[in-house]
């Protein structure tokens, strides 16, 4: 073999460094020789699938011989009725990484700018490298988003900002005033990417529905995924709600069998499962409250946070704590690579799953 | 709203037609208001799942709320021990659809040439828009490939060549002698996408496997998928075999959680269920017969075809033809998009299926 195909890649994909997904406790279990392995580290819904869902899916099953509907029909038609926006205002995908992907490749190219904050969802970086864009990353406050910093810093060269809202891995957010203070300023030919990726775990009042933001502003592209609160990360399924120029734009893009079947079929059932969604949303209060205070007992300090996860501030190099919890069987979440190596992200469980996870927490603490 | 965010997206973009899928049998009884309607129109498996799939995945459902195992550990094993390949040179797609989005991704921009011939599967011209790359289409030889013609068209810009083998809509393939003799001829910095999507079905002894070709050629990769002659089409499921370097190139622009967990469970299963796919090839073989000879009888040409497909010549416009059948309830597959107006394309379906759609396109000749 004569050539290098690594330099015969584009050159933002040389310098791209895959994704460090959360370890899969079956992994953990073969390397360690352990059982009873559990898993905090990718903030996934820990109720289990709803049984509606699974009942759907049993009813799906003799059909996936058959490529999916690949236009999403009976999804979308959910989706428009439950938070009315139009069919066509809707891009389906394999998980919204895929739609944060598609939006990435229908407006990124070499030369272009992207505007993210520090320690936002690495999604965003890939994205910008992958497309040969250059990216323009903003100092946080108090580990949040600095939304002025993010206005100055756009450009003539911006073409996307992106906010997460609430922010992964920091729980930190937005209100609506500050929102709609900021997107005031966005010309409108930067289209802003909100990532609502953990919305329906805040209550709030101030914090914002993006939904109802779009008529306002038509650069606006709002995200949301099944993976978290509706239960369904394995399924991989998630979507863009953006003005239908944009919607017909990523459907350019978009392979067109992204979502699978049983996916198409659990999101349609999970969205009009209230039960478990709020089942979840008072799982993750109660968990949430126990965290903040034994965290607090242990003497430990946390980033406030409003999504189903909590990023504890360890003061001290986090991976030897870390990899001490894995080997008590705890997966939790290192985040050295978004710049954080004094911190662990830890994902609201059961509570039994939390409690395990204190306890394991304190015990290596005092080692 | 005062931008156009049509004109705002990347130029390859602005271009780009959408794929447009085979009907699904719900949309076209919920538009004609049909029951009993008959699918064969995107080459699926017409046996419906295998019972050892349905099973596995009855073992994985409480597993959708877990995001899948991104590093797709235990299929790319069992790809590894079945097909005597490197892991590492293994790179999972969600469908094969998804690995030839990421090599385009990964090698191609704006001023490299692709090369494809007339007639071939549409995903390789999307991919080559999509990239802001030029497409250069060289003239099919009886609907096949010549690949002579190919090998002339190669220049400096060339980066890659899509072949599929068989082909997709013809059914047409080409000999191991003469991929070996064209392989001999591309410079190693040319890559060769060898689409194997079919390759299950065909038994002639002078069919290459491309698989065997890897060693020899660095610069080829094979790509094969699990929506056809295995049967999961609806879970999306296919993979890329390559050097270890254009593996990693692959790996670096791949969503991490591309393939959804019963895509992962179901393609293990499958892979191991020699006995569904013997009955695959059976009934394939036993319908391609029946069709070959029914068409005959009605002084229709066709195509010779190795894939679980056949494409009809009928030498006249075939639109009238394909919408009287979608009347009747047989959807089959028009291909004018493909440049084929005169020709349908038809999946090899259950026997009864299979009559059927020879009775009616009888009936409809005969109007």
């Amino acid at each position: 073999m004569k050539c290098d195909f690594i330099s015969l890649a584009c050159s933002g994909i040389q310098d791209l460094v895959p994704y460090q997904p959360g370890k899969p406790v079956e992994e953990l279990e073969r390397e360690l020789g352990l059982t009873d392995v559990i898993k905090l580290a990718s903030n996934e819904n820990p109720l289990g699938p709803s049984p509606r869902v699974l009942s759907a899916i049993q009813q799906g099953l003799s059909d996936i011989t058959r490529y999916p509907d690949g236009g999403g029909y009976r999804l979308k038609r959910a989706l428009s009725d439950k938070y009315a926006v139009a069919v066509d205002s809707l891009t389906l995908g394999n998980g919204s990484n895929d739609v944060i992907d598609l939006i990435g490749r229908a407006y990124l190219g070499s030369g272009d700018e992207v505007i993210y904050s520090e320690f936002s969802f690495v999604a965003y970086s890939i994205v910008t490298q992958a497309s040969g864009a250059t990216a323009v990353v903003t100092p946080a406050k108090a580990w949040g988003y600095d939304l002025d910093a993010m206005l100055t810093a756009i450009t003539e060269c911006t073409r996307i900002i992106f906010i997460a809202n609430p922010n992964n891995p920091t729980g930190t957010w937005v209100t609506e005033q500050q929102l709609t203070a900021f997107l005031d300023q966005v010309p409108e030919q930067v289209l802003v990417v909100l990532d609502e990726a953990y919305t329906e775990y805040v209550e709030h009042p101030e914090f914002p529905n993006g939904l109802l933001l779009l008529e306002r502003y038509p650069n606006l592209i709002v995200t949301r995924t099944f993976s978290k609160a509706y239960g369904l990360a394995g399924l991989r399924v998630g979507y863009a709600v953006s003005n239908v120029q944009i919607a017909n734009i990523l459907s350019r893009v978009r392979q067109p069998f992204n979502v699978n079947s049983l996916a198409l079929l659990a999101a349609e059932v999970a969205l009009s499962d209230d039960e478990y969604l709020a089942q979840g949303m008072a799982l993750n209060k109660q968990g949430m409250a126990l965290y903040q205070q034994a965290l607090t007992a242990m003497g430990l300090s946390y980033i406030p946070s409003v999504g189903n996860f909590i990023t504890v501030d360890f003061a001290m190099d986090a991976q030897p704590i870390y990899q001490a919890m894995l080997e008590a069987g705890v997966i939790v979440r290192p985040i050295a690579s978004y710049g954080m190596p004094q911190h662990l992200r830890i994902s609201i469980g059961l509570q039994e799953e939390n409690e395990r996870c204190l306890n394991t927490l304190n015990r290596v603490m005092n080692l």
